[in-house]
């Protein structure tokens, strides 16, 4: 399991979320706080936006604690939006090409979760890709796919509609050709502009989603777990959610990949 | 443009081909000798068959000649059957996966040369993977793909009818979708057995491809250029041709991918 | 804490110690049976003799479960005579120049411990190092260091009292100028032939050490946990003892690094 | 030899020194250009200031024309006073604790040169470095060592007081237990305020060290070659110089290591 974390608000040092926090996204990454915490040593990135249209994008395979380039960057980095994504992987070889977020254009995306069975219909996944957004195509993850799908599906236009669309379309192959559980996702996504997160599963175990408006930092918070355990008001989203960021305000609708597939 | 060498007889140290000869892959890598002669600093690998059917397999993204971890191992391991590669990408960032030889199941592959505008038809060529062997897609370039088509075309029971097919597919997608020169390859693959080579074409700059029977050493060294420049015994294969390598023999047939669409 | 294994004896693969055990250093590293485990993540290594008087070394930054390299070379590898080694690295920047084991000539060494307030009296450290010796300083570790001294104090001619010596200066310079506790230390080294390991400490605290013969492999294993824990035969190391594993047999004295200065 | 630039102005992209110009540092560490050009392939590394007194640093081993992350971090990081190597390491393992610049504090350092020998006196140089300093030295290299030792030299109350005693006190070791040419150097180093550089050898080819006021920009360029081909105005600094880049003003002082061994 990935945990991450998303911030959107006045400009803040990336390490106001990554490392400085009693329960940052770093200290997650090493599992210190629980025992049934698992830790999070394959790799991790980050995505941020700054004086341009595209973000930056920061990726490596080791630790995230262990990386001086990242303990530099984030305090010296301030962004008013960003992403950020420890992971866990599965016994699989680390790739930078498979760390989170992934950053196509003015988008960026991160995921955690997964798709039943995903490496027995790989190639039907990558089918789904569009010609357009093959070439961006670059590691061999799930949650890449998703968000190649999603961008070929119109991210840019309807976001909502397109992750439904694309996890959906997913959703569907694991049913036919994977295994249970088919569906399980929290993912974030930026333009550049809003901040999006959904929550959703096939069955009863979405990954958890949090969120908090500081008014400190007049600042989103949107995480995988809440980064400090005294503050009181982390906000749960309820699976089968799809938010929206905007400036100071968060609006949240209902989520439904399988509206489509109902509905035909 | 990359450099390669394989070898085929009575068990040596890798650092006799790799890094000792006055013209080792090393130093072929660092481009010392000729002025024209590119830099190869994009990542290496190697993969050698020893007491199991399947080979070693050690690759990694930084230079060559800067991996200690490199040098030891080749002057530890002794085989009687591998091939090395060191890489020059094209621009493209560089990625564990994307380095040569690829091995699946008891089979090593490694590719020098390219397919003409692959990037705008490469969803077109995964698509050609079989299911089978499509997990082990996991990088992005065009020489991986030609290997599990190749897998999937039968490399088992024909490998030179398979590479025909492999290439053939290939090289029709980059005549439909792709640009010129649409094929460009010298290939070595083995089995764990006999050792493969193939020069081919669609122009007629097909990478070069020399092979050498060391009698001291009872060995047969198949490269992309001569390792050592005061041999004069090293043999050019023509474009056109697929060799075998089998204990002390070999045989040289004609390679020819557009058979099938030619008869069809 | 890091964790080791070495192994003397008839040869095997490396991943019968390294990756296929119950409890393999691996299994080990990922801290996964036992909740009071902390990870190794922050590096490894692997030093072998094969047909060569000098080890081979293989070190890498990256948790040991995550490199497809050492996966590989440990399938591949078959040695009579090897140690292996994960790192938890206390915050600090990992470099696999701080990676165990060390290599000089033929000897080899690795150390779970610490000597402490290290840091304050590093160049002090450095300085017992010998100029023969000063070259292979290569990282920044006080195991290392421990090495590099051990070495000029004679490791070749009396492993025991050179590492006496050596850890008895260290030590010495802890009192002095460190902290408390003052010495830690679980050692192996070889020079090819014998296998050594000590284990000693300041405190009532010397990092765990066992041994077992196997009559199965017609083998020792050292180690720093137990590798299956089905095994009952385990036998535990005193604090203050050096042992001596050559052929079949092994020899347990006595591990005294304050003689000389008691004696002074 | 190493490659280096540097620059003091109003905040520019990195990429507008790093890797835009047609001549930028990472053409440059490619070679392209110049037959005798060699390749930098052995790391890189980029120190900047932005709104904090200590410098961000960002290092690794890869060729620096293939990283994505610093690809990455040099379009969006604006600054107005960085400094970036490219490093062409002499057959020694690549290890980011190598890699230029370095850092301590608010200082940033960077090297392009060598003390003749290095490797033969290195344990006595490293008794140069004071206390206070030496839980800085990361690695093994003479240029990590001269910065630490001109920062226990007073580096904060006269930059070039310091860089003098601690550059004549290396190359009298080089002369005492070293090689010809015992110096050659071209610096670059700042305090987050001002960019000092000097040019120095103890023979008559020391490396060289250019100059130029972009009127454009508002900002200085110090380099180890012209960024620019067709740009006329670059101005070579003298050897035996040390310049001070404060604000739009430049000073040039004569820089004379052997001042107090010659008035002793």
């Amino acid at each position: 399991m990935c945990r991450w974390a998303a911030y959107l608000g006045a400009p803040i040092f990336l390490e106001d979320i990554v490392s400085r926090p009693a329960h940052s996204l770093i200290r997650q990454s090493q599992g210190a706080t629980r025992c049934q915490t698992p830790v999070n040593a394959d790799g991790f990135g980050i995505a941020w936006y700054g004086e341009r249209p595209e973000p930056g994008l920061y990726r490596d395979v080791m630790p995230a604690w262990s990386d001086p380039n990242l303990r530099s960057l984030v305090g010296q980095v301030r962004s008013g939006l960003f992403m950020a994504h420890v992971r866990a992987s599965t016994g699989t070889a680390t790739s930078r090409n498979n760390c989170h977020p992934f950053a196509v254009g003015r988008w960026s995306f991160l995921h955690n979760g997964q798709f039943g069975g995903y490496d027995g219909f790989r190639r039907h996944a990558d089918v789904l890709i569009s010609d357009e957004f093959y070439p961006h195509r670059k590691g061999a993850t799930d949650s890449e796919a998703l968000f190649l799908i999603a961008l070929g599906e119109g991210l840019d236009h309807d976001p909502r509609a397109a992750m439904e669309r694309a996890i959906g379309k997913l959703g569907a192959l694991a049913r036919q050709m994977g295994e249970a559980p088919h569906v399980r996702a929290a993912c974030a996504l930026s333009d550049g502009r809003n901040l999006y997160a959904l929550r959703h599963a096939s069955d009863d175990l979405a990954p958890s989603l949090y969120y908090r408006w500081s008014e400190t930092r007049r600042g989103w918070a949107v995480v995988s777990e809440p980064l400090e355990t005294d503050e009181a008001d982390w906000r749960e989203v309820p699976p089968g959610s799809f938010c929206t960021f905007a400036g100071d305000r968060v609006q949240i609708q209902d989520f439904c990949p399988d509206r489509l597939s109902a509905a035909a």
